[in-house]
């Protein structure tokens, strides 16, 4: 409803305007309701008061005070609307008292997150009960659908639209580098975009910005597509989801990660791509999400189950996760990693990962048979054409499409870590290798990360070199040192796994 | 740990700060830790990083652009600790798990509400949690215990210690200021605290304050009661408990009122001020707390418990709630029913559930024998001596102690509601008095409130005056008297209940 305004010389303990209870009667606003009152630049919650003289009908009576500092003319007209704030904690409340949410109440609680009338703490409310509690599976459909249409929505006049995401968990995969060059040389389009670090030492992202830009709006980002089939941009910028990162937030300050928010997360993000066929890695091992073949299958199949109903085929491919993709890790050491493995100088388990990705990839998309799309991305990526394609790509992202990976630069800061024993290798710690390379400054600093040179299964002499460590501060770099003096990376058989000392040393 | 300032010229983009290697072994903080700098008139949290030689042992390397911010002078001492917040956050994740916090969980947690190192936002999910999955009997006690010893303890040197507390929920209950005088009058120490209205139209503190000071510190509260016996004080500036106020502040933005939380908020206000024998007044009917006898029951034999676990002993008294206390609501009018009822002007409903908390507290102190105590409460009611000791303490707060009934102002506009049938009054609507009441200003305006010439039985006929509305401004009453038009605060046999009026009326 629009109201002219009249000032009101009343002085204003509460915060309270008047309204004509005619327009209270037409709006079914009940004196003492909360309604907002809005204008271009600002907008405001307040009690109605209603009133059959003192205001005609048509007009707001707003207190002086209010008015000035809001800026208000006389008779300038402002919409009415009651607030839903109420409206929005009953849907809070309703979840807490265990009952479904309808379609209706789902959208009303998302646009209530973006547009701020959803308090920090009743979306703390929220995730805490579908932590606890749980969702049905419409709800999370709901959930995931809401927010991707409250952000920006991307559609591509080609398709079919191809996406790989890894749900995290392992250090170094740097994958979608190889992937997604391999997938679109074979001519399906491959939108691909990552966020940053969340918790590791280095997101896609994080890796690709080495020698890239990866932050372009809507429609560039539509533009590198159609040119190239792929891209690997950030999805920060493209403002997919706003939703998401207030949930993010949240979430971040309570370290929870309720399953059905990992899965409206995920899926809204490639919903808001257009994406049709998409690939979930899932590594699976000590410190990822999943860590036992039940879990991996309920979250594998309540994927697949909402991607379903999306309209979208989504399949999970389970991957090694006990150990670190490749040998690098740190978005530098990463980003050199990749490209030497599509120049061919490199091989391992990060081309194998990537091969059987893609190969996934191009038989759903149907540009190979069923059981031929190894062969197929194996020929792509030795051909030369993978690192063509991904040169195209980061040429059309506007980044230096021809470095060589020697010459992309590490931290200036230099260690080696030396076997204290010989043995095989039983076990390669990745919480320790996160920690690491956090402390030596990664994703922030670029240069800073470790090269592991063993793997799981490789004999390792005493005063080897087992591990080379890289930090852009001196500082950054000794305090990683003196964090292996009592932390191991590798296990060997036999060994002292970690000291714990006492009051008084060195 | 106390440690002196050192200054380090180095560009900072991350929260860090440094460490010799051998404080952080002895503080066990491990590289990368979050650490606490304090001084005493700042603190912030950062990164640790440690180091063998830049900085010394007994030094803390800060750079320099921090501490230019927090006017860090070099050499200047300062105290190091580890950063709890990872710990609080983790007895809030116990909880959403299920697990029963330990006491020493629950007495950290509630230090972290204090000291705001936990966010409101963690408080929501412990909020949501309790709502959810309720806590342990044990758990109850821990916090009612740790959110008493938070904030003042007051303790007399003469006992037994009497208090009285109701629940709320039922409109004008001001029998306090009759209860608490007779208990008094008979030699018991009855320090009553209570709070202003939550979502009420007036709380026990909001009536008293309409003739009397409600706010001392603790020595002139203890003062007041060994003089007269009693008080009628605001619980607010004692800083009984503050962790309290915090939980409430996100309860409201929540809507939810945990039963656990309440018992806890309850009793931990009462053992602050030492209460050995609690009276808990329970009214029950449509609209208050409790609806049912097993609702009742239930939350009775909690409180009784958790008292009997506090050293406290706890009686529960159901009241009946089904229509308000006395015939006025608000504060002033309020103020100036307990004053007549205190003169014997007036009896009914007040004059009677006074009497009966009064004896039911005269017994457990022993003033009376068993059976006995109504008989003594009304004579003391009637012999004028609990007006007597009601002007003593009001004199001792330092209030207008020899103020008449007739004196107390009440609000300048004022509206008679007429009835529009004839017939037995069946019911009389609890929500729409207290929605009435606040529109009419109540509990910010003192003089603001409606008293009700009926109550439920009596014989109504038409066009007699049923209410009469005050307020301290003319469109509040209009307001209100408009509301009464579509909403009915009386029900008669055969009447119609609401109007829900279309789009085109009037």
């Amino acid at each position: 409803m629009e109201l002219k305004i009249k000032y009101l010389d009343i002085q204003e303990t509460q915060d309270i305007v008047f309204l004509n209870v005619k327009d209270a009667i037409k709006e079914r606003i009940d004196p003492g309701e909360k309604i907002i009152v809005k204008k271009s630049d600002s907008s405001y919650s307040s009690s109605a008061v209603l009133t059959k003289n003192l205001i005609p009908e048509g007009f707001i009576g707003i207190p002086l005070e209010k008015s000035k500092h809001y800026n208000h003319l006389e008779n300038e007209v402002v919409e009415v609307l009651p607030d839903v704030n109420m409206e929005l904690i009953h849907i809070s409340k309703k979840k807490i008292d265990g009952k479904i949410l309808t379609n209706e109440e789902v959208r009303k609680f998302v646009g209530g997150i973006i547009s701020g009338n959803i308090d920090s703490v009743v979306i703390s409310s929220f995730l805490t009960t579908t932590q606890i509690l749980g969702t049905s599976t419409k709800e999370v459909e709901y959930l995931t659908r809401a927010m991707a249409e409250t952000g920006t929505m991307i559609r591509f006049d080609k398709g079919p639209i191809m996406d790989v995401h890894s749900i995290g968990g392992v250090p170094g995969n740097k994958t979608a580098l190889l992937t997604i060059p391999i997938v679109a040389s074979a001519g399906l389009y491959i939108p691909k975009t990552s966020s940053r670090a969340i918790t590791s030492p280095a997101g896609t992202a994080d890796v690709v910005e080495v020698i890239s830009p990866i932050d372009f709006p809507p429609e560039k980002l539509k533009e590198i597509v159609k040119t190239t089939g792929g891209c690997l941009a950030w999805s920060g910028v493209l403002n997919l989801t706003p939703a998401d990162e207030k949930i993010v937030e949240v979430e971040r300050k309570l370290h929870i990660d309720p399953e059905p928010i990992i899965l409206a997360s995920v899926l809204s993000k490639k919903y808001a791509m257009g994406a049709e066929f998409l690939l979930i890695d899932m590594p699976m091992g000590e410190g990822t999400k999943v860590n036992t073949w039940e879990n991996a299958r309920k979250l594998a199949s309540n994927f697949t189950e909402l991607g379903s109903a999306l309209g979208m085929h989504v399949e999970v491919a389970v991957t090694y996760g006990g150990q670190p993709i490749g040998n690098a890790v740190g978005p530098a050491l990463e980003a050199r990693e990749a490209l030497m493995a599509l120049e061919r100088k490199q091989s391992g388990s990060l081309t194998e990962k990537a091969i059987g990705l893609a190969a996934i990839l191009l038989e759903l998309g149907k540009k190979a048979d069923v059981g031929k799309g190894k062969a197929m991305a194996r020929d792509i990526l030795e051909s030369g054409k993978a690192l063509e394609k991904f040169r195209e790509i980061i040429a059309a992202q506007g980044g230096q499409s021809d470095i060589k990976p020697e010459e992309i630069p590490l931290g200036k800061f230099k260690e080696t870590i030396l076997s204290e024993d010989s043995g095989y290798i039983t076990k390669v710690d990745n919480a320790t290798i996160v920690k690491v390379a956090k402390i030596l400054g990664a994703p922030f600093d670029k240069g800073a990360g470790l090269l592991l040179n063993y793997k799981v299964g490789d004999r390792v002499e005493k005063d080897d070199i087992i591990v080379e460590l890289y930090a852009e501060s001196k500082e950054r770099l000794l305090s990683a040192k003196r964090f292996l003096d009592y932390n191991r990376i590798f296990q060997t058989e036999g060994m002292i796994l970690k000291r714990f000392p006492g009051f008084k040393v060195i």
